[in-house]
């Protein structure tokens, strides 16, 4: 059967800020500029999440988006949306929440949900210019 | 030569109904959900086709994009645009018109008339917000 | 307080069919040209609800857009999402569904829960190049 | 001469929090619901400043906008972009900082500086979903 | 019946320059910037055509869209896409080709074709940032 | 350490005129239709800079996007923006510019800057619906 990526956008919004406990405030602020606020600032995350696999011969479906969106719902929504990613989220309690990690922290949880056969790719837009992607590689 | 890859957006809308007339209603229902809906619904699809291969060192182009216009118009266009796919397109009296299925259809009859040394990439929007891509593997 | 507009945005797909029953075959195919398909075609509709009014001085809103998600989810989308506007929506019976039919029908729907000191106005996307607006006058 | 309105679309991303400091933690939370994680949130806010005026008959220009670029970003973006609204913005010290108030907030500001004949309208995009307009009155 | 406004979205791009033939190279540069650049810059232009007008209760439409798209082609899209405004095109012989003064010679070329009783604005992007509107006034 | 996509938008707008000097007036016209205008058109043209590399584990960057930002403003932007193309900028003074000619030369300068370790990859739009890639193949 034919191999064909699937793609479903979601939404999340969330508070953070750029910065190494172990850093000196100026090396802080020399490395992420204005990111590095200590009283936070916030994104619009837009996510792109493509799974890549068999088209089902009984359904016509790779993936059903419907559910998908339930899992990215479960997964990445409730776990982010209206967080601050700093302070309310285990995964960035000893990481820099960068575009690239959020990205990387994002592909790790849905990797688990989604079959071996299939191939999973991440995009996260942080605002309308700045946005990363990342496959697992 | 460096190995370009063109981009040419479409447009074409066309109602649909997703079910197999070898399942029961309520399968169909189950497996489909809404888009099951025997009256049908319909969408705005979005298309890219892409062509990748060489610059042409005379025209500095890949392929024309005039000319790509011409054959989305042609090959697509007149086909899919305000039909309903299930009851008036050919290729999907026996196939259940998802989105993955649309999307190598596309890719099939557009593979027809690009030279084999170019690659070929269908990327179909079937809302803003799901969407799915083949290039024939 | 300052008078101000808040907008919602929000999404429905379903399929139509421009015709009117007391014209001929020829008559309907001359006005509405592939609109007309009997088969029906379809569309993504993107909605915009705008509402109109002073800041509540107590919140700092107009009105919570947390409850204008769920009027236009209950009045709109569960009435049109996944619809064939002809067949299965009762004010197109014997209303022909054009863009600006559609567009009338929402807002008289919507205004009958938005308080009368309150402005509202209807924006609807049929295709990315097609829009219409209604305020009521 | 023709009056003509210009936009400029412009752009900054900030943290904050929906509350109340004289209503109680159940109420803030039963009125503004995740928007009133005390950790904050944020967003990408888009805006549109729109002004209209006579058409300058010498230069052809209603407002220069590069000057409007300039303007929007000594009084808009320096003073909100990577900032905490809650913390870090004098305005919001005793105002909520919904979107109806920030936009309100930022027409404040920008009318000071352009002419009485010219009328201004800012519009605010808290998430591509959610937007509010106000123009003065 | 509702008095409803039809939207069209339509695309042009062109080269142009701003500058004044009676002024020196020095004040010319000072005003216009870069803009000013005797060899010429360009744009992709997007224009958006509204059209307000009472619903036709026979049609279901204010003004057929296919038609306006039919219109703007001929009254806007063959005499500025791929031109030169200044060099080729006669309404800016004697006039600044300033977003502003395109808007009105649209608004000008449209309003001889559309009937006293209906509206009509343009809409004008010359970049994604940077817009302009007209409705007469 | 994962590696990571990161991807930057920019945008300039330009003149240009697609042909060849050794061509007659007739060929050139045949093959280029309305881009061949010889006095030149123009586009806005948005450009996707995209470098793939390791996460740097003590900043949680691939490459900062601040400094991605400069670098395009300096190679790119000051080069391109506001400009003609075939007659003020060097690279195009016996090289067509075409969108793919344009994105190649946009790599090759920017290839110039970026670690071996990295990928890079360009993506150029010339209007909403043309747009090319290019990776270094």
């Amino acid at each position: 059967m034919p191999r064909v990526t699937v793609h479903r956008k979601a939404h999340f919004n969330a508070a953070h800020r750029l910065f190494r406990p172990d850093w000196s405030d100026e090396k802080n602020f020399k490395v992420f500029g204005k990111c590095n606020n200590p009283n936070y600032h916030g994104h619009n995350y837009e996510l792109i999440v493509s799974i890549t696999g068999e088209i089902n011969p009984k359904t016509g479906y790779v993936y059903d988006l419907g559910k998908l969106r339930e899992l990215i719902k479960t997964e990445v929504e409730e776990e982010l949306d209206h967080k601050n990613l700093n302070l309310d989220v285990k995964e960035f309690e000893n990481l820099n929440p960068t575009a690239e990690n959020i990205c990387v922290v994002i592909y790790e949880k849905l990797r688990l949900h989604i079959s071996k056969e299939m191939d999973l790719k991440i995009t996260l837009y942080e605002t309308p210019r700045n946005f990363v992607s990342y496959s697992g590689e």
